[in-house]
């Protein structure tokens, strides 16, 4: 591709752990340039005052949302607390500006934010607007959208493993549970209790039993990409580690279907994909090889004894859990290779 | 209890990390006196060369198997690799020394042994006198037995949480899922590629999924406690810490349970379980607040919205998964208050 | 000794980590009882919701620092942030409750409080009635003095280990440089950026450099212990652990020393000494072994190319750091068993 | 630069971790082709199974270090075992193949090695050709030299920071102290009790007091950089972090340097080196920000009441620590720029 000048983009929530990493790959992206970085708090001080290892940009200063000429960029990641992105992302859009919203303001339908949310949606016309942008599954739908909801960190490695499944009906969708483990980063910079490292440390926690916004999320999604409807039970823990998303999902084996033509599914499904690494017979998958990178590692495997299959999943959270997946969505929408700016080889050890 | 000289025990293995950690309960146990310190490998060494921890025992010298004078010791403890405690523990049995085995070898039936563990048990008819020594579902068994199987670490939490469930009928035993998660001191101090530090810090890793030999002996001894039969899926989960394991279960809720029938269930169960601690309503089970200690924490959440329960547990697997486990069958094997030399308050944070 | 009834005594910022510390520790001692629970802030809170880990005293409820009856008490801990301890410690010991305070507020000179904590003392004449609790270097002060100011974390094992050398004379006084490393429950619960999880992770800080509060306290005690003024420079480093300090401090050797005379110094110094561990020619100090207890480990090195000797010591910051040596202290006071309630065996690994 | 086919290097000890970050970075060099990959273990494996983490060479094979065809690349990395090198790095250059060995074998003077290394240099001619590959310091001597020493991790923060304040006369030469802290990558991919994930978490642990190989790395180096002759002491701690390591230096100030001078010393002497950063009065320099970089961060500070520097360094053990020192030494070598294939901002958090 011969390019003069680099698309200009903006990063709204610039000063958050999802913001850093946007602005990190954004800094060795051929075609994009990280133009205006806005935040929701903190304006006004320096780049390099707030995330030190940010070298290249240390002068840059985080600006106020609105201070945003919206004719300066062509597009826009927006990363803003939950219910705080729905006003940006409309006017954004409605100025002709194309945006990849890494929030879950676009992600339900109407129905499900007051129950996961706690909130009535502001904007309701909009949700049917909005592409899912878990890339692999819905890349015709992210190529010319206006506006994509970029998935949250523990539906992507759920629904790249589980949906081939599903969909070729070999997994069956009752009684499907899903026990995800996460790193501390995917809850963001503020300082909590949980999050106090003497807290964490040595420690393992379930939270949100059966109360997590990404429930929803998962079987939404799951409809629209299989065309089945179930519904899953899905616990989260949080483990002491910073980056990274491990997902063991358990399913009814169909009685049709053989072990390996579990593997197969996935195997046959991914085997063109940059980013998707389907492990078969060797190390499962490991969230800390993944780190920094855009990759998502599978597997599958069948437990006779019980008819049960289980669908391993691991992802960088902050990578194709956020910031690297929403950055492959805005190659495909600007028509940049799906690779540019993404490792695939993880900072190891 | 009026006692003049303390019961001489042996502690066979003493240089593992379960070693160790029955050493250092055994110096502040007010009837007990750690004899014999027998080790398979290491002999010659002192204590304080291998673990300058236990400094009141630094002078003492690890002992080969053999050196033992059966006579000199009432009990033994004896933490060998798996297969290796067969032969010792029953000619101990045999010479009238009451044993409490850490390891494998007696918790399973001979069919299970060369599916799971890879060998044929070498001393089968012994496998039905074992008191299986989850002590509060098999106290009566156990108080009288003169050689005890102590569990597993993975199996402790997981059937004192479901068996008093699945007994009552409240969780149907079909398609139960145990998803586990634990520190890496419960496979030994051998060092190996999984345990070095730039191996683990960073990583959740699946292993033996679907073929973990706690799976056998969750469901025998589930079988024992309930008699209901049942085939579970089992998929444990390396994390990076040291102690500690989380035991998340899935089982679908009787559709004539309420909700707050199984916390009731677990509740009075446990109501005068010195070391069972059922959380309601506050804080999930964590590891990290046991470190030290016997306690086995326990909570339980139903998913009304999917009609699946999920019990979850959580232990120190040196404390109730494994030393802390032996000295309370210790204990009640020989009439000492079971919470003789044993923490509940954990070393936090 | 012959007791009846235990002794009652109040901790005073019980809701922090070492006010928890305190808590585990007396739950276990022969002969204190904690009677009163107070706290500067969450007056109200049961115990429970705070720390989920001190079980036996869940219904017991914090209760504003003002609602303690000084009658009923004969002893207080006092652990409050800096610059708050002072008036509520001298109306204690005014009204006959001996106090150990563990802060910083006893330690310094009158004239060392501005530059080096920020203000001016409230109470200066109380500054030299405090003896500093230093046990092992201050055991005839501490045993009848009214008022015991627990020293810092990081001055204990400096002192322990410098100390006997410098007054020897083996180390000589100009130059001296302490470097130290720390874990993160030395800066206390309340959440910051430095304690998230995903900042400590990974990281090695140091911080206050040169200008840490503990410089003056060394300087001041090493004169009290060893009659020697000196200027030492002081950096503290934060490490991602949760418990432990490693001291490790250098200073020039005596043209009249030999290597062997500095080991000799210390191992004579605390021969008879239950908490203090001169470790000599094998493993160096490592607080990871010391998790818990109240023991300072000790080790001394002469490098001989350089003259310079290499002073080594490591504690459990909230154990000889701080609740441990407060415990200690208050035996002494009171004419218990030192030992009574410490523990010598970490919780390892 | 105008290149139509990059060129061949080899790397020989792919194996260990710092072969493993050569050929991550290596995968991202515009100029440089991993053509070779030699081991001195292990050979006949694949890369997919010794580092599933490196994808893009999944299928490539580990070669024994005899399989070279020395006329296949213009360039190797040597990543062997201390004493495994000279032999293949003296052939290599003997048959044109420039070489950047990153091991000690060609750092130190003849008579060093007897004392520090334990055997005999084989080739002690060699020693004096090779270049001493600290980018920064001996960029003339590197630029053309067949044989590139590629200087240890501790060594590589220590000399940036201290040689231009030593050479200035700001820091005087006598009674220098180093106090390093390092994360366990640097020990090596071998796992041993020292490196076992229940050793280390929670731990601190000082090592070879005085004694370390890369003391008399130091002053050789510091010599040749500056002409001063000195004797420093070293002490290097082990904490619980993977990549990353902290030097802090000690060293007393000239009584004519003002404090301000020293910070200026540093700031002319790196302000046009794309890989050393100052840090002046804001954050001090953290490792977990450097982490994947060739970055080296560095502070210096005053300790006016003591009269003393305290100079503190920060890099990434496997970046400008060992792999990304070695690939910058390559593009100089070269003619490409400098920074190819090399990042500055780390992966945070």
């Amino acid at each position: 591709m011969l390019e003069i000048t680099p698309t200009p983009v903006a990063v709204l929530g610039a000063s958050g752990y999802t913001g850093a990493e946007l602005l990190r790959l954004l800094a060795a992206h051929p075609h994009v340039d990280a133009a205006f970085l806005g935040v929701h708090d903190a304006a006004g001080s320096s780049v390099g005052q707030v995330f030190p290892h940010l070298a290249p940009y240390a002068d840059r200063t985080f600006e106020p949302l609105d201070a945003l000429d919206q004719a300066s960029v062509e597009a826009a990641f927006v990363a803003l607390p939950a219910g705080r992105s729905a006003a940006v992302v409309t006017d954004l859009v409605d100025a002709g500006v194309r945006v990849v919203d890494l929030g879950g303001d676009f992600r339900l339908g109407e129905e499900d934010y007051p129950d996961w949310y706690g909130f009535d949606h502001p904007a309701p016309a909009w949700l049917d607007k909005a592409a899912y942008g878990l890339t692999e599954l819905f890349r015709p739908q992210i190529v010319d959208a206006p506006l994509v909801a970029n998935p949250g960190c523990y539906p992507t490695p759920v629904l790249l493993g589980l949906a081939p499944l599903v969909e070729a009906g070999q997994i069956l969708p009752a009684g499907i549970v899903v026990d995800g483990k996460s790193g501390i980063s995917g809850a963001g910079k503020a300082p909590t209790q949980t999050s106090h490292f003497a807290s964490l440390d040595g420690s393992v926690q379930a939270y949100r039993i059966g109360r997590h916004q990404h429930t929803p999320e998962m079987e939404r999604a799951m409809r629209a990409a299989t065309g089945v409807d179930l519904r899953l039970t899905f616990v989260p823990h949080l483990v002491p580690t910073v980056r990274g998303i491990v997902t063991t999902c358990y399913g009814r084996v169909s009685p049709t279907a053989r072990p390996a033509d579990l593997a197969a599914t996935l195997e046959h499904r991914y085997a063109d994909e940059p980013f998707v690494r389907v492990l078969l017979g060797g190390p499962v998958p490991d969230p800390k090889r993944l780190t920094g990178t855009n990759v998502c590692e599978l597997s599958v495997h069948v437990d006779e004894r019980a008819g049960m299959a289980v669908v391993v999943g691991a992802i960088d959270n902050l990578g194709k859990g956020a910031a690297g997946q929403a950055v492959q969505n805005l190659n495909l929408m600007f028509g940049f290779h799906e690779t540019d700016g993404l490792a695939t080889i993880g900072v190891y050890p």
